[in-house]
């Protein structure tokens, strides 16, 4: 296995701002774009090489093959219909498990052992289906989860507190989609708990911004899709992010979906809690004391999961 | 004017590779996207905002105005229809003037006075085109050339010999286009000239691999446009390139499109030569003492941009 | 005013491990070393122009005078006697307000206007006297208090629970010395209470380490002295990050020493307590409700700074 | 072995100040500091380990013993004694031979099997002594060489020709000493050759200044030790980027102390020679067709290291 190579399948928008940031900020040695159009995923690979003369860390960028996935460290599966105008990300569900398993017979034939990254949406249960249908270990199997909300809610929130968006510290917690929320009782600027903030009188927010704020998170990427149609660049850069806590061994924590064993109560689903993640994909899923509303809301998040996954043929 | 701020005209494909790619980057502080499509240009900013934590360095980014253009140090031109398949660069000349009017326009009445970086195709003629209605001065007009294809035959060069492309000094002159040539007897394999290489017994690369490749370079965009219908990540990361050489003063040689005032015997023509970019724009056109073959190739691309040029109504 | 420039007062190894790490990751274009021994500035100078080639950023280095001052953004006084073994941080009190004097007068003279950021020891006495001498703005001030202790308080957490270190929250306040202390209650492992986490069997950490973990962070420097005879790596890391802070107007929160005015019931006293820093200095000081135990450790920090204070002759 | 691993021999200021610049610029993922003085190591790594929260990469930074060079990928000899004023490099010889007898030897017990790169001085001899008591390959043993000193050309030339140093091509060869040269028959500001632009009227440059800035650059060392006794941010910096070049397998082109095997006509001898460096050390040795003076330099430079060489016992 070689410890810096990384194959993406899918080179549609999302997989390719992902390569492309990675290109732009050095983040791993070798890159295979895979892709039933291989004519498309040589062009790409073709395009990318032309910026390695500007690029911070030397790369070897390729178009390849599912044999390819045999030594890479991680694979990214971006493949799979995209969210449209009108759709809840739901709605996706079929047309994209029938993808998984194409996919995922694929990846598994190649001999791969490393860690399997999801960006597929609807993304937890797509992350059920690719860890189901491939047999390996629960914490190597990993979905983007709302890492993406919880920057989206870190830039909205640094916006409005006029803070560095790195020390927001604060988590977008359940379905990457509408049953989401964010866990307000351990939202911190700073080590400063959100919560202390609003209660303050003439403060820069107030609890009804809170609530604001949550919903605007929460549909932010209805809004990008009217202007632009999908979304790709946050989810380009939050993959990169996870990449990198999984490629340095970061101890990072992070929002991905998590396959919970127990922990808050629940288990046999993937859903996206804070955990810490390294080269060993999710070292350990982070269990927080929720409120009993927090509560209520995961696990709604979760029954909706599980509703779905039941409908599913895997 | 603020030392750091950049404006994109466009927000196609190379103006959003060329804002995320500095996005990821870190190579401003302030960036502003302008759209006559505004819901475009504000949903990019907001995806581009989501990626924000995972960045290297703060940017504030938003969608704006022309009248943003006032306190920019860089506005950068992507706007126009893109070259397709089976189009010619030249083929755009017409259509993408009249666009260039109208931005010119808008630009100068903003009281910009920074550094104008064309990239609209076909660049040359464009930045001819942008120069002449702007009135700026001649250094502060910049296209981007064939910076892209210099990347283009050092990444080849730099496969083919086994060495780092940013030991590949060598440069493709004259239209961004179909008239361009590799300055051979310029080019070099760290110091060593690739005339040297390619004339040793066994050596990796013979005369006719340099023949080989500079048709590759020159054609490599239409197989590129074949394979994902247009190019934008290579021109993205080369506008950074020119970019960061703007912004950090790096006196960086770069094969922009300069404006000719006696170099190489020509004048009253933008064609890329290299040049010395810095804080001014272009502080100095390098002028090269080609070979007879150069020169005439050279000769021909600028008598191609000339007879254009004159056919436009500017 | 250059929005790029620091200047550093002081050519010691705190001086010059704060002007290499900033060499080393871009941090700034213009860089002055000024040094009461000239010729010492300029073999610095040189030694690291010498690195340029190396450098992921260009930048201008060059050995100057106070008068250079005049148009920088940060000029950081890290001049001063330092620490010997055996000796304690408030040792040095007397010895470096007399050179802060001269160091003072001269900055004034240049007609200096930017943030002036204070590194000699005792720290948090240090900035209060050249607060008092210079007459600047107090949130254009700012000393690097527990910058540093936090930064080793978020490492030896970090090894312990086995998280990122930047995913550690968690902060040194009052003296950068004998008198700090770790404000516990507002300190997280991403956002998780390390007092939940100690609180839970079977935790990797108990409340018994919580206090030797806080005995370490606060004695690590005289351990590092016994061992190399003073400590500067680590510290000029710290200044970088503070430097970044400003330069790109981060709004980053960090422990500098900053002056109290009515925060924590404390005023006319510079202490480390959690600041918001940006281009204007210390934009805001954050009041956290501390526990009682905390408040009297703040306040008997406080205590010593003043009674400090008050026996100098400012 | 572990591909991110580099362990450094002798915890001086060369080698800190190269452990400190890997920090900042997050070269690697795994340190070892050794040396003779375990505690001096000990202390180095606690403050090196401090900055981590402000580094762009995790690292792994500890003290070690010659027993963790088993698995290091890279190990670097910076132990020696040092360079002082009015010595001359090859006065150091006998005292740093026996020096590396001891430390070869501990390494060769670990079972190391990776890149060995020498930077204790005399270099090019040192080399040679290292290559010859392990009985490594001789493509795996390699001297820092002239890196620095072409850097410092880099720079100087840079200066004066108001140039980007990253765009100036130019090598210093031979000795890393007195008896170095300049390659000025393949010196390039950019692709323009230095003879060309120094032939030209109202140059910036003349061929009298050329003589001068070689001798610059050859006594350079002398000058700065006089103002701060001894040189070593540069040659940090110069070792990063070897570092750089081994681990990403970058096929750089640099002036390290290579084994020369008929090229240049010579051979059983290190001496700085333009060379490709990548994951293997040193892929191939550029030969270049110098001028007669040049070879006259390389060759006397080369003698001069045969002398000294066949005075030792080794």
């Amino acid at each position: 296995m070689k410890k810096n190579k990384v194959a993406i399948v899918g080179t549609g928008m999302v997989g390719m701002s992902y390569a492309y940031s990675m290109l732009n900020q050095g983040t791993c040695e070798e890159l295979v774009l895979i892709d039933l159009n291989k004519k498309k995923a040589e062009g790409e690979a073709i395009d990318l090489n032309h910026g390695l003369s500007f690029a911070p860390r030397k790369m070897k960028i390729t178009a390849g093959e599912y044999s390819d996935c045999s030594d890479a460290y991680i694979v990214c599966i971006t493949a799979g219909a995209t969210q449209v105008e009108g759709e809840t990300r739901l709605d996706l569900l079929h047309k994209n498990t029938k993808i998984m398993k194409s996919i995922i017979n694929e990846i598994k034939k190649s001999g791969f052992s490393g860690i399997l990254l999801v960006a597929t949406n609807p993304v937890d249960i797509m992350t059920y289906v690719c860890w189901k249908l491939s047999g390996y270990e629960k914490s190597k199997v990993i979905g983007s989860g709302t890492t993406l909300d919880s920057a989206r809610l870190r830039y909205t929130l640094g916006e409005r507190l006029d803070v560095n968006p790195k020390d927001i510290n604060s988590y977008v917690m359940g379905e990457h989609g509408d049953s989401q929320f964010v866990a307000w009782s351990y939202a911190l600027s700073g080590v400063q708990p959100i919560y202390q903030i609003a209660s303050r009188n003439n403060s820069k927010i107030d609890f009804d911004d809170l609530e604001q704020i949550e919903d605007e998170v929460r549909n932010i990427a209805y809004k990008i899709i009217e202007c632009k149609k999908s979304t790709y660049y946050g989810i380009g850069m939050a993959l990169t992010k996870i990449t990198t806590a999984i490629l340095e061994n970061e101890n990072s924590v992070l929002t991905v979906s998590s396959y919970l064993n127990g922990e808050y109560n629940q288990n046999d689903v993937y859903i996206a809690v804070p955990s810490i993640v390294n080269k060993d994909g999710v070292r350990e899923v982070i269990h927080l004391a929720l409120e009993n509303t927090e509560k209520t809301k995961l696990n709604n998040s979760i029954r909706i999961m599980k509703e779905n996954i039941n409908k599913l043929d895997i």
